[in-house]
């Protein structure tokens, strides 16, 4: 139901992404309008109460706040470049995927226009939009997300980024490449203990704790990155490089592949053959930093 | 202080693991003796209320629960061996790491000398030993870690994982590789986050709350691994080859090693060739399973 006193929304782009925020504005009884380059996928959020407009430049006219969610930037440009008028002096919302270099210029690009600029970048898939307990982040002007924060809280929890239009695309693209090493360490460790038989869900519900603890280790970990120190107080490489022999072990006998721990081995090594096997794991950020 | 009503246990083994599992079970007022090989490492121990015993043998007598902690399983055989004898009726908790194989032929070995046995995997470092936050595992005998929960929950929370004396050493093994799999991926976002002034401890403030994502996309995909059926509802392998460019791009624009994300890229494209593109991310369990 459409609420009154709740701030008119307008979302351009109604694919998976943007027809779950469209959708998750309506439950919460924002007026929302919508605009999709093919038409007939409003048909669901107009049955749910949503106003189509036409044109992009109608769909603006709508709301203070306008949401983008389309394919690509090159998608956004194309959208927006002949609405800049009709946006002016409004929000602009960019929860399209990108670089940062390319959120940057949308935001100078908005700044020229006299237009107010949010780059985000969402933390979830559909489902999980609407969810307080997943991350939206934003990116580009804190003053403008406090301003919209009540209304954008309906999509996922904001996080302000603070300044620097880039960092959201930055962290969502870092974020994503922890997702996948976390996805590559949890599938291969559930091959391996699927190998004896434990079913998947069985051994991800340890998993799931697990990462837990790893979490208030990194959390450690930090703090000496910023520091610049790496006590090797609690584990070291060392004990590391020994561990990981299990690992190997195990997965030879069970003919599960090895080149993700394999891989681990061999920035180990680096950081201990540059004579810092003392030192904590947090150490082997060094291999990372250069090429 | 030693508390009368409280079982008696003695630990074997005090470097830095075994010394935090005694200094555990003293906190919560267990009477414990102890061992160590050199023995001048018990002083702090019995400083703190715990009774010396010279020999492997006396220190098993003087308690019906004996939890070993040594470097490794040839330091575990070489000690016990001898004390077979004095063992007999007692339980022995193993929570020396090892391979699976290793686990098995301990309890084989204590099951021919009339001995109880639990293998343990210790899922944190020493300082968090006695914080029910974090895990130890068992495996070998549910009866015996039910009897015995009370006390052994003083060093962690106790994760039962059955009958076979294999599993704590596999899934052991497992979850260390998903560490490190976490943190390799945690520090190339923090190195590629770093590059553009991002201090570690505010990336990872965020990074932990992505882990809580993580989980909830992964407890969903292991009941798609244990149905063998991997519909790409929410996103698919073919979106994240898309989104992978992107991190691959703002890693080489800051001259972050791509070592990582290059393997996880190549995993992707093997499930993409193999026609999984449009598959969720955990059809990539395939490529770990065959070598
Ligand atoms: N799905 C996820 O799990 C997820 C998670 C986080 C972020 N994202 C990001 O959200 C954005 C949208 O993703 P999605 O899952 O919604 O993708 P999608 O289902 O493929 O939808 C793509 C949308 O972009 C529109 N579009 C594409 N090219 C266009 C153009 N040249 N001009 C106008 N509109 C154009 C499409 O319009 P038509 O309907 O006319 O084709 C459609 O509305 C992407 O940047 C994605 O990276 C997605
Ligand atoms: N530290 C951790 O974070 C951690 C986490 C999980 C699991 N673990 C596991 O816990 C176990 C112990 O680790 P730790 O950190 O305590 O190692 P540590 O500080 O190096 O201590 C090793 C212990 O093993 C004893 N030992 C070694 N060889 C022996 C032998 N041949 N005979 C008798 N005793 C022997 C040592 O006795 P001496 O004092 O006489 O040398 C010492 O008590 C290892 O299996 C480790 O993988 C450790």
């Amino acid at each position: 139901m459409s609420d009154s006193t709740k701030q008119h929304v307008t979302v351009i782009g109604l694919g998976r992404m943007g027809s779950a925020l469209a959708d998750a504005f309506l439950t919460a009884g924002h007026p929302t309008t919508v605009h999709n380059r093919t038409p007939e996928k409003a048909a669901p959020l107009i049955a749910r109460g949503a106003r189509s407009a036409a044109s992009v430049a109608e769909a603006v006219a709508a709301s203070e706040l306008v949401v983008v969610c389309v394919l690509d930037d090159a998608a956004v440009r194309e959208l927006l470049a002949p609405a800049a008028d009709a946006l002016r002096g409004r929000v602009l919302v960019n929860l399209t995927s990108g670089s940062p270099e390319q959120a940057r210029e949308q935001a100078a690009w908005a700044a020229a226009h006299g237009i107010g600029y949010l780059d985000g970048g969402v933390m979830t898939t559909p489902p999980g939009i609407g969810d307080s307990a997943n991350m939206i982040l934003y990116a580009g002007s804190p003053e403008l997300l406090a301003a919209h924060r009540e209304t954008l809280a309906v999509l996922g929890d904001p996080v302000d980024l603070g300044t620097d239009a880039g960092l959201a695309s930055l962290y969502d693209a870092g974020l994503l490449g922890l997702m996948w090493s976390v996805f590559g360490g949890w599938l291969h460790a559930t091959a391996l203990t699927g190998a004896d038989g434990v079913p998947a869900k069985e051994f991800t519900e340890v998993a799931v704790r697990w990462l837990r603890t790893v979490a208030w280790f990194m959390s450690g970990y930090a703090g000496q990155i910023d520091a610049g120190a790496y006590p090797g107080d609690d584990a070291t490489i060392d004990v590391q490089v020994a561990a990981i022999g299990h690992l190997l072990h195990a997965g030879e006998a069970r003919g599960v592949d090895d080149r993700l721990p394999r891989l681990h081995l061999e920035l180990m090594r680096e950081a201990v053959a540059a004579g810092h096997g003392g030192d904590s794991y947090a150490r082997i950020i060094e291999a990372f930093r250069t090429k």
